[in-house]
């Protein structure tokens, strides 16, 4: 059975989430996923993280319905990106960029076929409306071309990855947790095979040097030591052992990191 | 696959939900589908709301479980309410009744026989010894009249529909958000054939009368003013941009309202 | 179509329940029920008490997965646990004891076989790289001694089952609620055998002393009083009206607990 999963800053309380769910199964018969409804309001940022973060692990032909969506009402468009391997549906803001760069080859469409959307479309809920019926009948296997038309001037947004490149990695902070926790674009997998748990490094953000021991996890540097690990997202993570670590080093998403190796 | 959607006030953490879940899955294999189960406990009216709202996008053959239920272990009777396309199964308070006057045609049965509940009935958990097992039977098909007898002397509730007549719209306020908005019961679909966005409302509400602009989202005022406006339930909303409406207004769920077209 | 379950203490914001459920999905075809993942971070014994209350109301063949797990990334172990029913998957702390106590007849067996987990095993999150994998492979009907050897020296938890005997019933407290409430081990159905609503019973708890009323719910004795009922869990628990009674007789889980019926 195919797969439509649902991202959302709505919360559970009102229903909306269920109104989405109806709509879909009203269409086809799919197998529904809750990724998260408790993104941070109006944080599309955010929601491409923990969007990006999840579709590794869904299987080819899997459907995202993702809607975090301050401007809808307005002339904002909808799209329907096709990747490799899934499929994301959301508003055209940056939303569903990160997790198309990462599943690759993507292709972005306006959607625009009314005959797709629900036959009453509201001002505030194009999530409902629109972006469910249309990923039901994606999973019908409807044509992308049937949807709307391919554009190129889309929202991008990208998080990129990271560089190794000899003794140096570079890359950029691409999100802050609520614990304070840098997460960077650097990837674990490729570091590991440069360092040891245990080692140190000496690590540039912003006009900052600072050195950093590289550990299997937060508790085993003291409270309040900076620390380096490689958090369950395979990603370079900065932290603080019980303390806040982007306020301590004054940085925030999108800032330029660079880490020596000795 | 049928479709057995639950909507509570027991919260996510102690595991009920799951337990209601288990239980319909041990009897019928359908789709479990959750409205929410943030309803502010025993707020037997605002469950009703959210469910009356959620109905409307659910295929026909659904069937709702909805236990927002303070008098569970007094003689309250369980009901099970059938309507032109879905089922409403839970206590009978009032609950279901809004869902049911929405989806027309009803008919109500008291929950009688015990063949279709659980062997071991708790004073306090009707949601999983009684209501699921019931849903889970009906989606197996068993008829209404196995499962207990019709009654006309249910609790009823009902929202109704405002009226627009002429250049006068009448309705009541049916539900008040935790923004202290006010929704009111007049279909905003037909707002739209009387007015454009931009245009001005007289409305009377209890004692006061108060001009109001008619926009497209809350936004469209300066902060503080009050609007009227389409939310995503297609009813007509009243709000004080970034305030509390109905504390301003002094207004109540039942209360009355009128609003001039100029 | 075979159900798994998730029980989790990771909360729904960050989208890792999600990445569980992507990992089993691309693995096979089961109905995904979750349990809670509102457990108190890092609180074995209450997701202990929460699962062991919930697979009682499962159909036989489903797979728990519940990843309770502050040890994560140490030298703990997974395990999987058969009953005469279901099957528990997680990590070797206790978390899944009382449930196979509970449905008896269990097994232990270490989960060693690399070939049932994801490819990249992180540190911090097995509930994803280990757990829900080796739950998906189960379904698809991989011979539980091709994932791991049987051991015997697991970590146990036993919330076990209070006696009764004559007019005396003997017992544990095994969980304590946010409100103060005291969960113990002792039947609610073999107590309704003896007692009606309404008799007292005298309570011994640690070196206290206690009459205390045995009622139907918690509103029925006054404000402030103690009284003893039948939860939804079928168990004998200890209450104040609006109050916490924990607190007031200065008890904690494991105390033992013995009623007089007069």
């Amino acid at each position: 059975m195919k797969i439509i999963t649902f991202l959302t800053d709505f919360g559970m309380k009102g229903g909306y989430v269920a109104q989405m769910k109806g709509v879909v199964s009203s269409i086809t018969d799919s197998k529904l996923i809750d990724i998260t409804h408790n993104i941070t309001p109006h944080d599309v940022r955010e929601g491409a993280f923990v969007l990006q973060n999840s579709v590794a692990y869904f299987p080819v032909g899997t459907v995202h319905v993702a809607v975090v969506d301050p401007g809808v009402g307005t002339s904002r468009r909808g799209i329907v990106v096709t990747t490799k391997s899934q499929i994301l549906v959301g508003p055209d803001n940056g939303l569903l960029m990160p997790a198309a760069h990462f599943l690759g080859d993507f292709i972005v469409y306006e959607i625009t076929n009314n005959k797709y959307m629900l036959n009453s479309i509201s001002n505030t809920f194009h999530g409902r409306d629109i972006f469910s019926p249309v990923a039901a009948h994606i999973v019908n296997e409807v044509p992308f071309e049937e949807i709307g038309g391919r554009i190129y001037n889309f929202i991008d947004m990208d998080f990129g990855k990271g560089k190794i490149t000899g003794r140096t990695a570079t890359g950029k902070i691409i999100h802050i947790d609520r614990f304070g926790n840098i997460v960077t674009n650097i990837e674990g997998i490729r570091l590991r095979d440069f360092l040891d748990y245990g080692s140190k490094l000496m690590a540039f953000i912003g006009d900052k040097q600072q050195e950093i021991s590289f550990v299997k996890s937060y508790s085993f540097v003291e409270k309040g030591q900076l620390l380096a690990t490689i958090g369950s997202s395979n990603l370079m993570e900065l932290g603080v052992n019980q303390g806040n670590a982007a306020r301590e080093l004054g940085v925030k998403p999108d800032d330029e990191i660079k880490i020596l190796f000795y």
